[in-house]
């Protein structure tokens, strides 16, 4: 399969659940250019042919079908490799992990972040929406004690909030009114395929933006 | 099963879902008024214990246990209720629903409609949001070209299509650039079980807020 990243941007979580997986060479890997919006392959491919939002991650299955949403890409991923476990496969426990996908999805990347990054929505907007955002990490924290995961095992749930929460230190977020979910957060950047796959995305990003100055990673 | 819901709200697409399977005697539809933060059944429930967010819908399963986000209550009513045939089983047909899905409850839902109806944001962000709606409704507009559904037929994802679709009029953003878009908004409100449905939370807002003027539904 073929995955269309940009560095740092939602499409790390499904490098983390492929690496998870042990199957990061059973997916190539294209990186966007999405403000030129080209697939920076040499090929200067209009991406706007794959995906007409210029939006990551796209993956294109084995199959050759290009499926779009970090949902709906994340639960592929995860059938796709089912000896992984990446994923409940029925029943309440595939609820829930549809539930936080889809809290995380909508309730963080886009009402929150999504807002906090875009340089055309005003000042006093991203202060209504950093209020909006307590609440919410509130019930992550709620449910993160005393527990390791969203749900019993790692899940590709796991590795979209983890890649959000990259997100809070350069969108001033802080999470130091929440200890289960910054103790969590900790815990997954020392997993070592979330690890990797941070660190070889950080790396392209800085490469890519060297007058950026990427915050560290916590530690635990 | 029960259902937690505001009239109008997200909520309505989990009632048109069951409507559609002939199933809305298996819920119990419970209406929760969200600006005080109660069950209006009368027992005066603080809804917070529910949902500390207190958002609707939220869906009390038959085993008692609670779940959130509508696309996770939408995939369990499917599953719930299989001889309805409102959602693709597996394959890639699974992986389209869960990308319409997404699709309408990040892009639409989150990203565009949550920040129209919030008070608390200003006119100019809700600019810039009315005008980002712009390339989605168009992603829609050129995949309903030429079909009747999202998908090969009617799903749960246009059960919530159509609920969002319903918030246009009262957040002034227009249709009549994506013709397709409105032909195939007007042919769902046709169908019997959406009819049913939005006529049914219509009545319940329009008793709620008897000031409110509702703007009447478009006709095929």
């Amino acid at each position: 399969m073929d995955l269309y990243f940009s560095p740092l941007a939602c499409s790390l979580a499904t490098r983390i659940s492929l690496y998870e997986a042990g199957a990061g060479a059973a997916a190539r890997f294209l990186r966007v250019d999405t403000k030129a919006r080209r697939v920076a392959d040499g090929s200067g491919t209009d991406f706007g042919t794959i995906n007409p939002l210029g939006q990551v991650p796209v993956l294109r299955t084995d199959a050759g079908d290009l499926i779009t949403e970090n949902a709906a890409i994340l639960q592929h991923v995860a059938e796709r490799l089912p000896e992984a476990g990446l994923a409940p496969v029925g029943g309440l426990a595939r609820s829930r992990l549809q539930q936080w996908l889809s809290f995380i999805g909508t309730e963080l990347h886009k009402a929150v972040f999504s807002m906090l990054f875009d340089p055309e929505i005003p000042e006093a907007a991203k202060a209504v929406v950093r209020r909006k955002a307590q609440p919410r990490l509130a019930v992550l924290d709620q449910h993160l004690r005393g527990r390791v995961f969203l749900l019993d095992g790692f899940s590709v749930a796991d590795a979209y909030l983890v890649t959000v929460l990259n997100w809070c230190r350069v969108t001033a977020v802080s999470l130091d009114d929440y200890p289960a979910l910054l103790g969590y957060y900790k815990r997954m950047l020392e997993r070592p395929a979330v690890a990797r796959a941070v660190a070889e995305e950080r790396a392209i990003y800085a490469e890519l933006h060297p007058e950026a100055r990427l915050p560290p990673a916590p530690r635990a």
